[in-house]
Parts: C-alpha cells; structure tokens; sequence
C-alpha cells in the first residue's frame, strides 16, 4: 500500500536530517503530518545545512548529535514509529583520503544504530540509503540488484557493510529494515560548497554562476540521475510498506543521458555558461568506470514507484532554487 | 607458477599465525626455507595456541600483538615480502553477541593493516582469508565467484568488508592483494575449547572423546570440507602468483557430504562415539540455510590447486592428532 496519509501524526526520525535528501523528505513528511526529529552533526563539508528547513523550523525537532555516538542514537530511537538512516560520509574521495572517518560513520554507526533499534525499539520500520557504488564498475547494464558487488573505493566497502548490517538484523532477529541502493540525486538543498561528493551538483553551480563545464574525453559517458522529490517518494513509499522488509532495491532514472547532454543542457536551462572537452587525466582515467546506470524495475514491481520528474523539469526547478539561495550554499 | 622453492629466504609475515590455518602454514613455510613472523594476541577463546608451534619455536619469530593495533602493524609489516593475512574473529555466534569486537577485527583492523601496507611496504604482496559465510544462504550450487553475497550474521558482512578493503587497495592503489574464500577447513591445531566456530571442529572432538554427535533433523544437509594441508597449499600458491592479484577465489571440498554420513565416518574412523538425531529447536530451524558447498573451479584454471587429501585420510590423521595432543585443546 502506498498510501502516504499513513504518516499523518506518526513520530519519524531522520538521521542527515539537515543534509540534501534529509530535509526534502523532513518536509514532505512535516506537509504530511508527521510529528519530525531531524538528528544532524553539521559536519563541516558533508553537506547538513540549516537553511534546508527554512521555514518548517517551527514544525519539526533539530537534534543535533552525531550518528557514532551510541548513547545519543540510543536515545533518539526511542518512540520514534519510522527511522530514515540517511546520515553518511558521502564523498568518495574523502573516504580514500580519510578511510577510518569513512568507516565509523558509514560502517560501525549503522551497527551501533541497529543495535540500539533492537534493544530499545524493535518494532521501528527502517529504512537505509545504500548506493550504487556499491556495484563498482558494470559488468551489464542497467544494473539490477542482481548484479555482483565490486566496490572500487573504501566508501563503496563502508555503504555495502552499513546496508547488509541493516539486513542481517532483518534476517537475525526481524527488525523491519529495507535499503535503496541511490543512483545520482539532484534537486534544491544539495551540497554545493566543493565537487567531492559527484558530478551533479557541481555543474549546475558552474551552469548557475555562468562558468565552464569541463568534461573529460568526449563526454559521452552515461548516467542516470534521479530528482530529489522522487526520491523522497521512493523512500516514504518503502516506509509504508511491510513487504520491503529485509529487501534491497535499486532506484533508477527514466533514461541514461550522456554527460555531454546533461551538461548543455543544464547550459541550455541556466541560459549561461558553457561546456568544454577536455583530455583525460591519466589517473582519473584509470579509475573511470565508463558508463553507468540502473534499474528501479524491481522497485516498480513491488511498490509501484517510477520517477515522474522529466530531467528537463527537475534541472528547471533545482537552478530556479539555487538562482534565488545560493548564498546559502556556497561562498 | 607454482614452484614453492621461491619462499626459499622469503620474509613472510602471518597474521594469527598461532592460530589453526597460519600455524599450519608457518610451519609449511619454515619447511620451505622461509623466514616467518606471526602477529597473534593470543585472544582467549579465538584459536591461538602456542602448541601450535611445537618443535618450531627456534626457526621462527612470535610477536604478540593485536592487528588493531595500528602502530605495531605498521611496524611489523616493514621489510617483509608477504603477509597471509588470517587473523579473524571466526565464530559467527560471537559476531551476534559481540558485533562491535567482530567489526574491530575483521574490519576496521583489516584497513589499518593496508594503509600500512600502502605507506610502509606497497610492495608486499597479501593474501587474505575470507570466507564462503560472505554468500549467506544459497541461491544455487555449488557456489561460486559470481554468486551474489548476502551474508546472514554481522561476522558475513564484516568478513566481507575486509576482503573488499585488500580488492579496492589492488584497484585504487596497485596494492598486490588476493582473497581465498574459505569453506569448513578442519585438521590438526584446530580450536576445540567450545563448539562456537563452527561444527567439523566439534564433531571431532565429540569422537575423539566417544561422545555422542547430534544432528539437527534427518542429518542431511551437505557441507564440503577441506583438511588443512590443501588450504595452506592454496595460500602457498596464490602468495607466489602474481595472476591472483586482484582477485576472488573459492576453495571447496572434492564432494560435498552430508552432516549424517559425516558424522557416521568420524565415529568409524575414531573406533568410538555415536550419532544421534535429534529435533530442530526452533531458532536454529529458523536460521538454517540448508545445503551449502562451494565450487573451487576458477582457482584451479587459475592456479592448478585442487584438494588432494581424501576425507577419509584427513579425518584419520585428525583424529590421530587429537587422540595424541588433545590435553593442548582442551581442558
């Protein structure tokens, strides 16, 4: 059942609250009725941002705590009906500069969050971002759930340990627990302040001050890439459901687009900037991983989600937001 | 290649090395000419036994230490030439009890030991010990490398983490690692103080003593075993082979046998004991993943191992072993 009046009143806990995709869902879920806490750290750089509530201040609860301290998240779980485990180290090369961080906050915060699920609230419906790093490089495409595992950066090792702890402790002792294993998000509230955490975000900053794309080799390589509305859909809808318990699924866009359409595109939409090739750099082209893209099919089946937002509409939309705020995204 | 005269001089560095499979394999290694050093902390309960280096105390080097201590392994991994690296929590019910040690060790401890590889040493060539537990329960068999993994207790996906940290240091920074999946691997120097790393150990132990060996339901759930001197003969070559770099091999027993026929074996070879079926309780039934055995395929085209100890011989010179030193193992 995907029906979204369920969370009217229902006690709700988000943890990233105050990042990207946290705080477009606190909304959605405050317009909905549920009573909210946000659990946030603002960790410098990792993309919590006070502004990403404005306005709905007054209308949700801000924690702020950080997922690795066990007391705290032993606390927050408590009487809370739905926990969205959205915090995370996002940046894939911040988890090679620094893998340990990337560990405690990706890996043994999930542990530590789960075991405090099953002691003090084990009938909490769970429910985790996982990420399609988790696949590495594809050796078919779309990906499916059914493809292997290989992750090629430590943070890709972290986010598949952190969702397979969620459904060991489905299987182990029947916490409700699902993941969405993310594809590329974009959409008004995301991080913008530097290029670490992927390609998307960035560019629409270049395409809204009006500066260069540069793309490497041809730009031809293809992505997917999902609006953030549809992906606070996807997460409310597993939310509801008792049938995603103990499940993986894939999100997906409609349609893989090239880098180099994306990317006039946004030039297009913004009405300034520009997109120029260039050379490969001999160590990013060692690590590229060519095209990538996934599949929501399984998620379509179950639950009936699909993205609905044209990626023309969603980009329209996100350089409209950051047009008005960007000053509160970066410097 | 596989010519064992190259760890004539070799130094050669095993983590848990006073532990069931390094000890075995340290003392192969010395017999080749090798100058080893094990890392072992002697943890109550996990394996390491000095007896395991009985008559070999003189030819080579113990150091007491914790692979989670990051400072003696960055030390200790200085001028060596190769690190098996095998020091684990093995027992899957521990990992439920006590997730946080199991991610301590068989994750967190396993990036600390490739950053100081990467800084000290990267060109050390590492083989580490994961484990067929990263499948969970299988979707057909036998399983292999293409399997998908989903492990079904935190020892899985801990496990897991650490393999995938020696595969992505080979991706990201050419970092000469391979992973050996291990299955049920029994012999001589194997842990028999409890019966919470798994059953072959156990059951041995049960015969050895003429005790009685209980079967949950009819006793026919298929295992493949393999005795000690084959697996060390895996690590052996994948350690001289620079093909294995990168990669993901299964071991496996020639033919899988049932728990019932096993057990039936034992008691015939041991001249004593008994087998008797019992019931499922209830929780074990509902975690029982049923049959498992694994495919050692690609690593024989690879590398040319396959088994070569009968389980009736390897049984028998277990059985032998234990009757003559079983006041070391257990009390």
């Amino acid at each position: 059942m995907n029906d979204l009046t369920f969370y009217a009143n229902r006690t709700v806990l988000i943890t990233g609250g105050l990042g990207f995709i946290g705080s477009n869902l606190a909304r959605r879920l405050v317009d909905l009725g549920a009573r909210v806490t946000l659990v946030d750290s603002l960790i410098p750089d990792y993309g919590g941002n006070r502004f990403n509530i404005a306005s709905y201040e007054d209308r949700l609860c801000v924690n702020l705590a950080d997922v690795r301290d066990p007391h705290a998240m032993r606390a927050l779980v408590q009487g809370q009906e739905l926990l969205f485990n959205l915090a995370g180290q996002v940046s894939h090369i911040d988890s090679m500069t620094d893998p340990f961080s990337d560990l405690e906050i990706n890996a043994r915060a999930q542990l530590s969050i789960l075991e405090a699920c099953r002691h003090e609230n084990p009938d909490i419906k769970v429910v985790y971002a996982g990420t399609r790093q988790q696949y590495g490089k594809p050796q078919y495409l779309p990906l499916d759930e059914r493809h292997l595992q290989h992750p090629t950066d430590v943070n890709g090792v972290n986010k598949l340990a952190g969702e397979w702890y969620h459904i060991v402790y489905h299987t182990a002792y029947g916490l409700r627990t699902a993941s969405l294993r993310l594809t590329n998000t974009y959409g008004p509230r995301q991080l913008m302040q530097h290029n670490r955490q992927g390609f998307i975000g960035w560019f629409i900053r270049l395409a809204v001050e009006g500066k260069e794309i540069q793309l490497y080799g041809d730009g031809r390589q293809l992505r997917d890439l999902n609006y953030v509305d549809d992906v606070v859909d996807a997460f409310l809808r597993v939310g509801v459901s008792d049938a995603s318990n103990g499940q993986v699924y894939n999100l997906g866009g409609d349609m893989p687009v090239s880098l180099y359409d994306l990317a006039h595109l946004l030039v297009e939409i913004a009405g300034q900037g520009s997109v120029r090739l260039v050379p490969w750099p001999e160590e990013r082209k060692r690590i590229d991983i060519g095209d990538v893209y996934s599949s929501y099919a399984a998620l379509e089946a179950s639950l009936g989600w699909r993205p609905t937002t044209s990626l023309r509409d969603g980009l329209a939309r996100t350089v409209a937001y950051y047009r008005e705020h960007w000053p509160h995204y970066w410097s």
